[in-house]
């Protein structure tokens, strides 16, 4: 703890895409005080700015108490002092890792997919699933030698987040879902950098991104069912069948993965669009109960302009913190249809990993 | 008819953007030729050129035969010679215009919406339905007075020709589709010029666009749909039941509507991926047999790339008259699932009327 | 007065997107409180935010306490109790009703075109040229009646705003400049809501802004020169001729106008790229002196990196309110070559004039 | 020579950007038969559509002809049979592969900019100055040993090309230039693919294109120069001094560069816009005088609406092989100012080399 009474953190991956969005909302974080960035070997050493020299691209200035910081190998003994370490690092990089910091007895909260499939590994969109924060004790039993302190928690898909939370809302007002179908129509900024090409996106959409499609139709279940077995394993949404289906789609947009959704109850009749407009609106999840930061005010904002939520306009509302709905109707073939908005590089990403360590500080996770 | 021996036309709606592909494709037609342009009262006496000037927004220069043609008003009057009538005008025109048209004994095939939900008017997509022209005698007999040559042939609104391509592959090989859940990702050309403005689209992507997913909903049961009653009437795909849900996006691309599209068939058990690509490869459709000038060589082309097809690089392909699909996978909520992509300005409008026109000439309603 | 002892201010013009901009300004101002509402005769009567219902193109939302203020005509006697009035107003309308508010002794900061080339009429950059200033009691002793109070102040045109920045710093350190080429890339901003259609700039450039060449090479002359005979008229530039050449061009940008300038010094030899990057650095205006609220921390700051500023990085750098250059170097043709950005809808607009009352405030034009 | 009479020709740095443009043109071209491609060693072996794979990014698919040519690696013995070596390879690997080829005595026609400043290379832009071919017998004789066939042409940075042909029509004209002023626009496909980032460039200018600059200012001296020393050598417009000044943009463009030109004469006093418009519109160059089927029928097309050449609308006139001209006007600092528009992957690049070898043909340089 640092003497503000901070808990100090970390963050690997700094130089990349995503670890540059922790830096940005961790340098002046209430709660936080970064204290050490890892990046690759060939990094190592050198201050911060000259470490990412070209590859800022973020709208804001490198923060000023962070443009000196030096960037260390990522290597848990660079990282002893952290009470939480945040993983922005790519997939290849992040497996071994990840693991090595767990090993040393190091939280990790990963925006990496490694682990997100991992049976001890809870995957939590912070304003769905905290409460999967209850496997972490046996995740510890589980480790070789046993672990008082290292975990690993990861959060989800960019483009998961976006449609699992009001997925979640509609599960607590309504029961469960049956069939999901969703359409994406995802930003660049999704693909890191350089990560799309100019010529193949100018003018244009490619119908298919990689790996996507699965990870939405995989990650919902895990998202949006419970925990088994004495907090132990999870349900993967078994009790009541759910099919999902995505079709993902690039589009030239900077930030904010639109989403067209249809949806169909297993509780016949189903609600009507109103029922569900309300459902959405009054949705509010642990994250705001518990007071965190990071959290937005209104989990859901539901847009009630015929054209809206769109990227450009509403991605950066409440600091990319919630979920935006819209265009709530009746679908012709599942019963309701709505569009829903997730900005990918805030609670798409490094903002779900922040949250879920202040929530997890909250429930007693990093003492 | 001509010296040549072609038949004179006319093109309604002139100096619109859907009135200059008309001329596009006229302007050098094998059987027709261009011989009256129509366009407002304001434009009427004006050569072309000076009609359009500062509208015309074509890659291809206007043509050098039609730059000093006199732009005439939307009068049956003028176009007493014609044999067939394009129409590209607005809707708010275009349903009396149309209507005085064809009440002066003329042949209209308009790409306007006003006639496409007429119990008389068939509603053509080329590669389809022609057989729907058989209503045509029917719809003379019912004119007050009865009349001898005049009639309306609609074609479809853009994104429905999209997918009706390969929804009637589908139909033909497999028998009637049960659920159609369509997502489009439609180009800024769909809505004329100046039409979206650049501030609402630049990275941007607006998940509405007024009265289009009514239109894909209803036009594709008549389009699927037969006749009935000796030739009379529309029998709108009543003998096996047909529920359609279309999501609209409008994204910044400027030629092309993709469409994200998953199925389920009445037959059961449904086709596999392998025999669905299969029924769109080998799809051949009436003009093609017939031999129109402007039919695509490939109704449906088949895209293997996992990433294709894609607006930019696949609306030109042969020169636009077809359509082309990939990604043709299980769907885990209906059947199958499959992207489509249709050129909006070429099959999506004047392709598709020229189309009907040429179908209409060798089935012997243009004599 | 308010009871928080703010001036009380007016907006002429409230919803079109210079409108929206000034609201978003003024709704939480140190200094200012807005309490009236101008608009169309069509919105008059309305609540804003219906008047302005479909157009608010702000990422913002429309301020909780705008909302529902109510709209009136652009006449004076609504206008009566503003200290300040604002004005947004197209050119159209601009010309008489900011000449009818003046005659109502009421002080207009404009950023219309109208008044800029008049002869009585300051042209205000407020990082540049807040002296001019002193020709207002000149201005109000011509008018007919004298005024006691009203007067109009106008702030330049959004391009020549992001040169003339730059152009005073090196005045100021060097002396007179001799000529100036400057080539912009505009954003499509510059032209308000709708304006610029997406089908003539996605993947395109356009050539021409109508009126936007004279705009820069006239303004400048006014806005660099001096005051004289006694503070009744303006200098022009006159005693050193400028001779300023401009190609204008719109990118498919949303904010922010990048400006290619290569300048000549009367001055020979030349100072050196070091001593212009130095002059530009620690340039300050007496915005920055008077401590406004709006004014920015660095009025022109330099950009190292070998490719800045860039419009989308670079535009919302404090706030907007201030100018980024970069790329200084020499010019073969010329003296020096360098790149300079400025935000069309901040600085480049409300911005200018808010500063401009903050200013005239300081400087005791408001009591 | 082949079968039809046609002179066979190979493609270097086939998978590329370049090589692919080579290939569509040479596919079906009526005097040069495509019979050999090279490609990295990685790909030596492969058919052409396998090489390729996920790296064709043209509109037009990969020619029938073409898909299963085997790709050779870039080594002489493998193009002995060719009469015209086509050089599309990156600047890393062309510099002594196109000397190699050169010592094996084949004939380089190369796009790269490696030897475009060798004193025994001509920098050939095909509509300016062919005659500068006339060096090859020395370059030819100052190899070791001698070669007959051998030699390396080159043509010019595609910015340079598509103002060099204007600068050449005045110069025709009107004598000299003595100061040039050029700010460019350039499209992402002069970056190759990936090229630019799409984070790079979406919603953005950049004002910077590593090493453009200078290409422009010096290209131009060479190619606006003749020869001297009874052939042995470039004057570089010596005789004349030039003073040549660039600003280089990267614009979200797909194809084509657009630049805002200055300049001023060496005559006083200079042409007027309508002489400099008239010269523009009159030039013919010798590509066209030879009756080269790659020529286009206008070198140089005036466009005479106010908002033209815009890249879109305009990049595709005569399939690319022109530059279209437009905005021609009074330069307050220079003399003359206009717009010029260059399709950077047609006459900018492939277009350029092949148009080269045509001439080359026609002048007995091949023989």
């Amino acid at each position: 703890m640092t003497s503000q009474g901070k808990l100090k953190v970390g963050v690997l991956g700094a130089t990349g895409t995503v670890g540059q969005r922790f830096i940005l909302q961790l340098s002046n974080h209430p709660e936080f005080e970064l204290v050490a960035l890892g990046a690759s070997a060939s990094s190592a050493g050198n201050p911060y700015k000259d470490a990412v020299a070209g590859r800022w691209k973020q709208v804001q200035p490198i923060p000023g108490n962070v443009q000196d910081m030096p960037v260390k190998a990522c290597e848990p003994e660079h990282f002893k002092e952290c009470a939480v370490v945040f993983s922005g690092l790519d997939s290849t990089p992040a497996g071994p890792i990840e693991a090595a910091f767990r090993a040393a007895n190091l939280r990790v909260f990963s925006n990496a997919k490694n682990y997100r499939r991992d049976p001890l590994c809870p995957l939590v969109v912070p304003l769905v699933n905290p409460d999967h924060f209850a496997i972490i004790p046996h995740q510890k039993a589980q480790m070789q030698p046993q672990l008082d302190k290292g975990f690993i928690i990861t959060n989800a898909n960019c483009s998961t987040t976006g449609v699992v939370v009001p997925f979640k809302a509609l599960e607590e007002a309504f029961g469960p879902l049956e069939t999901i179908l969703v359409t994406t129509m995802q930003a660049i900024s999704g693909s890191g950098y350089p990560g799309v090409s100019s010529l193949d996106i100018l003018d244009n959409v490619v119908p298919y991104i990689s790996g996507e499609e699965e990870k939405i139709e995989w990650e919902t279940a895990k998202i949006l069912g419970g925990l088994k077995d004495n907090n132990t394993a999870f349900d993967l949404h078994e009790n009541s069948p759910l099919a999902v289906s995505a079709h993902c789609n690039r589009v030239p947009v900077i930030d904010g993965h639109l989403a067209s959704v249809s949806v169909r109850f297993a509780k016949r009749p189903a609600p009507s669009p109103e029922q569900v407009k309300e459902a959405f609106a009054k949705y509010t999840c642990e994250a705001q109960k518990l007071g965190c930061p990071s959290a937005p005010q209104i989990a859901i904002t539901v847009n009630e302009e015929a054209d809206r939520p769109q990227p450009r306009l509403d991605r950066d509302w409440q600091n990319g913190a919630g979920v935006n709905v819209g265009r709530i109707r009746k679908c012709s073939v599942l019963d309701i249809k709505f569009t829903s908005l997730v900005n990918n590089v805030m609670l798409g990403a490094a903002t779900s990993s922040v949250l879920n360590a202040e929530i997890a500080l909250r429930k007693g996770y990093l003492s």
